[in-house]
């Protein structure tokens, strides 16, 4: 039997849910506040137009509303349809969790998700079938959710493609604001600095500053509601941050005023931790971290050189693993670094040196 | 007349500069403690060995030796040889400066440098004739570098094919603490939450934090080495960064256990403040930033289909700006997006298209 959709809210993630689901066999049947997205999301693709109070219950109801209606949506949508499974997406867990259980409705058939797909474009208009090809989508159960809910729920993220990972409200906002809501904010902060630079000063600025604040583009608004509904956990990890901070002013103030005893030690310790926290980012595909070797090479700064170069790598039937191109100041050309798996490494460097390539090693 | 340049030191500073003049038709002779390294960098291609104490005196003399020993360097070189331009290749100008201005030798002839080429690898045999291409080359005279010094040491950096760029010893210090001693420490201090993180949430890292935390994996000896050298100014942007997350801390608090008043407004100040300072950033060859169009291909993961695409763009006559490839978690493909100029983000949509390229947009 078709399982029937229900998505509440189609901006960006519901109506690209909605195309997804709909190319995979599912009904999918579309609410909006605003009848011009609605109808948007419709022509894109994404299902039909739900009809009134008196049409067929939904099996399942995703509620893609903005954050800050999220957890009224759930509740509705738990009483409206008695039968239904309830998911979210929600990039904050424990407070939309909150409203649910307090609310009094059957919270047993509600079930949090988060696919973590955003983009820097919003609304329908930016949807795509692909969005969640891919990414994480987290499935977060509470104590109370009924198995089979949560079976639903999982085997419509796993339909988009995405990569299901299952962990509770707390753990879920937690890992969030370790791995995406700081990083965000860090991001900013250091952007800001540079906003009263002088032009020489901001001038130098080069690969590593360009990275460290490529998120720090963000939208404001967006963010100051995802930062706001995940303040505890966010306070929790900004505060360690403050602490090192405090400790790093700490170790220079001896550094440059007092005896400088320890000093040197406070700042080696933070930039080896750091070298071991990175070392835990996973790789491309979830692979482990640090296991690939880099290449470098100069790529003339014509078009067609990016694409011989890769080429060539694909010629040889190696495959590249990540890569990194790095610019140079002033300069006709950058400089790529290519990950591939260690045993590839060296035949890569051999055969581009024969191809005539310039390689850093 | 072929200018005679006298190189202290073979690491890989050295060593690269040694090459990059020698091609260029200066005339290198070549110094340092260690025996194997001097040789080395001769057997490279880097210049010749220095003759001893009375051998020919050398127009311009660079001290490449590491940080900690550089200003004793620089004045025995100015006491050696009262007739030579004497430059130095640290990373923090201030604490060298004066050091020479102190010692009494005739610092009229002292102009300092900073080229910013740092590698991840160090040492004579990671040297390259092409290191400075397209980098930035800082010149740092001071009130009494004699005009035609500073000539000499731009000549000297503009010849290995960087971008000279010149200011005071305190205005650089102050530019590389923002720009990429403390965007260092913060990419450090991110990473380093993540080190007693659970799998499963390091599991849920994205392309953000790869991105943020990339040049948490320098070395954290050297490191220490200039951030120590640049600490007044270093605490000085670190203060900032303080006093920046205090606020967020308060804020949250605010909104956690207070009435979350004007929490928001600070918050979304930060991140709106980050977004101009991102702004500001230069782009590729210090083009004005913000100047390019994005188009996001989807790329499958196989041998060659990243050289198709960059193929299929320079076939179409069409520059690539600027790239970043996000991976997919768990799945087998990527995302390249590509920064073009403006006018040609459609025609590059078009034609990808055409050619079956699915097109994020």
């Amino acid at each position: 039997m078709t399982t029937h959709v229900r998505i509440i809210g189609t901006g960006l993630i519901g109506t690209s849910l909605g195309i997804v689901l709909s190319n995979n066999g599912f009904r999918v049947s579309l609410q909006d506040p605003s009848p011009t997205a609605v109808r948007l999301a419709r022509d894109l693709g994404a299902g039909d137009l739900a009809e009134g109070e008196q049409g067929p219950s939904p099996d399942v109801v995703v509620v893609a509303a903005p954050p800050d209606v999220v957890g009224p949506a759930i509740v509705a949508a738990l009483q409206q349809w008695p039968a239904a499974v309830v998911t979210d997406v929600a990039s904050v867990k424990e407070v939309v969790l909150g409203e649910v259980l307090a609310s009094g409705a059957d919270a047993s058939r509600y079930v949090g998700s988060h696919p973590m797909a955003g983009r820097e474009r919003s609304g329908a208009a930016a949807a795509r079938g692909d969005l969640f090809d891919g990414r994480a989508w987290v499935v977060v159960p509470h104590d109370g959710s009924r198995p089979e809910a949560v079976r639903t729920i999982r085997e419509l993220a796993a339909a988009t493609g995405a990569a299901v990972r299952v962990m509770p409200a707390h753990e879920h906002d937690a890992a969030v604001a370790a791995v995406s809501h700081v990083p965000q904010l860090a991001a900013s902060i250091i952007a800001a600095t540079l906003r009263d630079l002088s032009e020489p000063a901001v001038g130098l600025a080069g690969q590593g500053l360009r990275d460290v604040t490529r998120i720090a583009a963000s939208d404001p608004r967006l963010w100051t509601q995802i930062l706001a509904g995940n303040a505890v956990a966010v306070r929790e990890v900004l505060r360690g941050l403050q602490h090192q901070v405090g400790d790093l002013v700490t170790a220079l103030d001896s550094l440059v005023d007092g005896d400088g005893r320890g000093a040197l030690g406070t700042v080696s310790a933070i930039l080896e931790a750091g070298n071991l926290g990175h070392a835990r980012i996973p790789g491309k595909h979830g692979a482990s971290p640090a296991a690939y070797d880099v290449v470098s090479v100069v790529v003339p700064d014509q078009p067609g050189e990016l694409g011989r170069l890769f080429n060539d790598i694909g010629a040889a039937g190696i495959n590249l693993e990540d890569l990194h191109l790095e610019h140079g100041l002033g300069q006709p050309f950058g400089i790529a670094d290519i990950s591939v798996v260690p045993a590839s490494a060296e035949p890569l460097r051999v055969e581009l040196d024969r191809l005539g390539w310039r390689i850093h090693d």
